[in-house]
């Protein structure tokens, strides 16, 4: 057991590489390494043979891919002796920076308004458009006494706190309202915490009140069951005219006909999206992409390069761990 | 002499509507008003027939427009009593949050490539995108020790970096550098309290040195002889590849053709940029429109509702602090 398969590409002007920080690494831990030999994606048949070797200890997969999804023939073709399969979408915290990085600037592209502006520049309207007191005017994050609002309240939706509470009102400071899936014991407690530590009023509140106070909603929560489609007409209805909804979660958390209608006939002020229902097959027809006042982009949240080592990282060290029978640095437990 | 001279409208549904805040102010003052009839701009006649009206002792205007230009003959046509011309550009203080806003908006869109995310949307290129390690990714604030520089270090770039600081690495902080018109005598202490306000190494460098080092580079000085043309092809030439500029300044500091090739050729990452040479007559034919690596925002710097109130508020208050003949409270001396 002395070998390591490693989808991402080693070559270092592949599309595919895994970066020269994580392939350092991997080269100096000693072991064997069997990589994919092509540019592209391999060949389903070349992942299950290749972990069938009983020399393969671990193997570094992409598992949104067809090739490496994790499924039940891919877990019978596993030698006995594989003891890690590592994907590199593994993140567990390195990514938290990165997607709240992503949600401020689309809370501030949304209220300023920014998918429109880019839009009249390009359609060459920029000429026609007269200087007026409120022309091309959007909303401020230092409004005074805004409200901000996060369905779901994990680590990232904390990092974008930090980050919001730069642009906020000194004077008028903001307040923040989230729903969690369930209302602790100690919840007065927990809330109590955050106020603290960010020196302005927070709490929990049921979903109702969310939609219907917030002044900035942001989606940062997990998509199970109980939250898919959570924002949909009735919520979306409850909502303020001049309120903002910001999805960096996953797409199907948010109903997109729903919320089309809702952008269109003015129910909400604007939104920024960087998830998708159905993505990535989105189509240039699709109608989010029509309206001047959505923002789609096409899942950057994590896309920072110093993210993306990390995850490398992270991804190859488990595999070199589990080889040397060590614990791993990020585990879920099957 | 009773009377104040509006040009922007006071009609509610006008789009040259002064807002609701200014109006209440002027209708409280007591003072006759001449309010521009017509929901566009006036005529330079009716301009120049109504501040030769010796009631009128203040103006307000929007000289951005032809019909209220303060030229010669616009100050030849005044009548003796005319104290002030206040005009609804007047921002003194006010517009530096809504421009620091933003400044830090287009430099995480430009560091995270959302220019081509969001072309890539609309060509409907997303499906063709391959998951891989690296794809679309960009460049992060939260890089150790990056360089943020800054041509002109005034008010609004440093409203710029109490936000930028929320965005940055932590344990490996960023350095300041950046340029302003001439090295003072007390350059050092200047500099040493800067350091101490934000806890970052800030200092103020030449122009070759903030060029070839800044790993962020944001244009924030005024518009003048000396600084027209200063990002020119040497300038551009000396930034780094992985670089980028912002200019939230004026279009003329950065010479548009020069920026165009540099773009074109890689030799800097990308570009945001809120102004741009010959602004508003862009039209969509405009060759950096059409680059996937640079973003242009209509002018939308001060464009928020809560700052545009306020610079209504300014312009009005000086109108009628100026009938009384008590003092301004933002005033350019003639």
């Amino acid at each position: 057991m002395s070998k390591i398969l490693i989808d991402p590409s080693l070559t270092h002007d592949s599309t595919r590489h895994v970066g020269t920080h994580a392939m350092s690494i991997l080269q100096g831990s000693g072991y064997e390494l069997i990589v994919n030999p092509q540019d592209s994606e391999p060949s389903r048949e070349w992942v299950l043979h290749q972990i069938a070797d009983p020399q393969v200890g671990a193997a570094c997969i992409m598992h949104s891919q067809p090739s490496d999804k994790v499924d039940q023939e891919f877990i019978d073709a596993c030698n006995e002796n594989l003891k890690c399969v590592s994907t590199f979408s593994v993140g567990y915290g390195v990514l938290n920076d990165a997607v709240a990085d992503i949600t401020v600037m689309l809370v501030l592209m949304t209220l300023r308004k920014v998918g429109y502006g880019i839009n009249l520049v390009k359609r060459g309207e920029w000429p026609q458009i007269p200087w007026a007191p409120f022309v091309l005017c959007g909303h401020s994050l230092g409004h005074p006494g805004l409200k901000i609002g996060f369905l779901g309240f994990g680590r990232i939706p904390q990092a974008a706190v930090d980050r919001l509470l730069a642009f906020t009102n000194k004077t008028e400071p903001p307040t923040i309202i989230y729903t969690s899936s369930r209302e602790r014991e100690n919840q007065a407690t927990i809330d109590a915490n955050f106020t603290k530590r960010w020196g302005v009023d927070i709490k929990r509140v049921e979903k109702d009140i969310l939609a219907s106070q917030a002044d900035v909603l942001i989606v940062l929560c997990d998509l199970n069951p109980s939250t898919k489609d959570i924002v949909n007409k009735d919520f979306l209805a409850k909502m303020k005219p001049t309120s903002i909804l910001v999805n960096v979660a996953r797409g199907p958390v948010v109903n997109s006909d729903d919320l089309h209608a809702a952008l269109k006939s003015g129910q909400i002020f604007g939104a920024g999206l960087d998830v998708l229902t159905g993505e990535p097959n989105i189509k240039p027809d699709h109608p989010l992409l029509h309206l001047d006042n959505c923002i789609v982009l096409p899942h950057l949240g994590s896309g920072d390069f110093d993210t993306r080592n990390k995850m490398a990282e992270l991804c190859v060290r488990n595999a070199i761990q589990s080889m040397k029978g060590e614990p791993l640095l990020a585990e879920v437990k099957g």
